[in-house]
């Protein structure tokens, strides 16, 4: 590397404070780059023909999908919709600080479709959720992984990043998850399940024999010497009308659970009582989610992230929920693929078309596993608990 | 003061190593000075005419009250039965660590006779506890009060007083209280009720209207600007079968509940959602309450702290209760007196026949209020809210 001397190639021309984090992509149809950077609230595309020089295309974002909410670490490509190569749409992921659903940081995007000009979405008004846990933000892509797209996150929440009891780092890499475009009801969708790759890490995998659950059965010291790192899959059909889920725990009841509550058509993750929680009570929201606070206290009514989420008890200590009505109409069995990793839960739900990931603090690793039932049976079946490491 | 150059004055005669804290009286029958002195795992007695040369008179507690325990701060005091001074008895308190019904310290008492020579105790084997909370350690009385026996605690347990998130002390001194002796089914048992001088700190009252409640009476920053300093009296009259408490909570969903479980014939305080807990996941028993956890565990129990206690989530997230058959048989309405200072609750029942002293850890003052009934319609009669200030 030679430092260019021209730097900085590009400056915000309205002199803007938040201007960061650009992507440069090759747009093959324009034959040129294309960069697309965070300003504030929208992102804004440039074009170049030798990625010095920058010319302002166009714009997009501003008051679309949450609201209130600021940019961060923009992305750019085209996926094929269910696969279908003659059906490409273009997805703009944006990371949004504040404005997640359920407080603080969140991983947000918008598909349609880009003429070299201008990117238009038929329904950017929508929120679409990349994933809908707590702990999923600055999500990017690869370049130059042909023709997939694989993101990368960052688990933490701006709302605590600085106050999680790490002590080696401000929050570690999600695992590698591979992006697709699903149509659900008209409308197109993003899938995030883990990428294959990840499957290597499967050490050691024990299969359960298939249990229709009543109340509950519990698998005690299950995912001992593990050391907090396991993966488990499942298929569950709980009642038309009841809960099924998983437990896992530890021996200091300290426990994740992870349910469908199918009377509310939600899949959830409660960590209200899933190790250290106390540090979520010094949590301060964005400036821009105070005076979203405020105003909504003006109107009698609780803070947005209080009434999104279940069961909260502060910024950390809730649960986070995914609307079913992603998984294909119809649907009886749900496949979960859980990744457990010492201080985080990644859920992948059929496939990826809801991910769910949210950070963990046991003091103890998790090594009991309790499959659950409320309100009828819920059958489970095909239960793999594999070990992962290196 | 000059220091006496014969110091010590007293040296156990078996060389134990945990023989500490004397407590001297004057035994105007025996016309000479006693000491109360805690070994180990018993009190032991000696008595003295000069101060300085000390005779072994005899001692008590060996396998007496709770176990597996050792002994502190030691006391022993003369009190009438129901105020007849013609029916005098004698109480040995015992600071107990660990021996906590909860887990930890916590004082324990012995009601019997002395003749100078030999504590008896009829009920020696009965456990009786002056507080049910679990922060009220270290008690002991003033000398020369006149016929008056009044206590002081220290408002905290060596399970966590290391681990308190107090800044600027280890644990304060809870408020004084007046001991007095009371039969009860035909044992004697102490009530511990908050000394009278304490109530020249109510500095404001405000009464509430009696109320007869359903579900819940909430009332929103009733205690606001009383800077989490305040005092709240009533009579309550569960349903025979219900629950009948009293939520005292902040703006930030940290709350402690009293509440009278009739079904259980208990009053419990439940802290687990009182603040700042995490602390607790640290608090690690001490080597006698281990052998003995691990001596249950051998029988397939769980830990004796984690039955006693209700809604365990660890050893400071838990509720503390007492049995109401310490109150007059047949009682149906019970006078609470609550006594809140910023991170402390005392509750007294009943004049004191049931003390409970917990520590609790809210970021922010308690200000609201809220009376609640399950299971049946409760009343709540003579509400003064006072607040409490220097």
């Amino acid at each position: 590397f030679t430092k260019y001397e021209g730097n900085p190639v590009l400056t915000p021309f309205d002199g803007l404070k938040d201007f960061r984090d650009p992507k440069v992509f090759w747009y093959e149809k324009g034959k040129c780059w294309y960069m697309i950077v965070s300003a504030d609230k929208e992102t804004r595309f440039y074009k170049s023909k030798n990625l010095k020089k920058w010319d302002y295309v166009s714009a997009f974002g501003k008051g679309m999908g949450q609201q209130p909410c600021q940019y961060e670490c923009p992305d750019f490509f085209q996926l094929p919709v269910n696969g279908d190569k003659n059906n490409m749409k273009w997805v703009m992921t944006m990371n949004i600080n504040p404005g997640c659903w359920f407080g603080g940081s969140a991983t947000e995007y918008f598909v349609g479709d880009f003429d070299g000009k201008q990117f238009t979405c038929p329904d950017a008004k929508d929120v679409k959720w990349m994933d809908w846990g707590k702990d999923h933000y600055a999500t990017v892509t690869f370049s130059n992984t042909g023709d997939r797209v694989l993101a990368i996150t960052w688990m933490s929440n701006w709302q605590y990043a600085n106050l999680t009891p790490f002590k080696q780092n401000r929050g570690a890499n999600g695992l590698p998850r591979e992006l697709k475009l699903f149509e659900n009801n008209g409308k197109y969708y993003l899938s995030e399940d883990v990428a294959p790759e990840v499957y290597s890490l499967r050490k050691t995998t024990r299969t359960l024999a298939n249990e229709t659950v009543d109340e509950s059965k519990a698998f005690a010291s299950l995912t001992a010497g593990m050391d907090g790192a396991f993966e488990i899959e499942a298929d569950i059909t709980p009642d038309a009308n009841g809960i099924a889920g998983i437990e896992i725990s530890n021996n200091k009841r300290e426990r994740t659970l992870i349910y469908f509550d199918m009377k509310q058509g939600k899949v959830v993750m409660d960590r209200t009582e899933s190790g250290l929680t106390d540090f979520g009570k010094q949590a301060v929201p964005h400036d821009i989610e105070l005076a979203w606070d405020k105003q909504l206290a003006a109107e009698g009514k609780q803070p947005a992230r209080v009434v999104n989420s279940i069961n909260y008890k502060n910024d950390f200590a809730l649960a986070t929920w995914a609307p079913l009505s992603l998984c294909q109409a119809g649907k009886k069995t749900y496949h979960v693929d859980i990744f457990v990793d010492k201080s985080s839960v990644e859920l992948f739900v059929d496939g990826g078309r809801i991910a769910m990931t949210n950070l963990v603090f046991p003091v103890a690793p998790y090594e009991n596993v309790k499959l659950y039932a409320k309100g009828g049976k819920a059958q489970f079946n095909n239960i793999n608990v594999h070990k992962l490491a290196l």
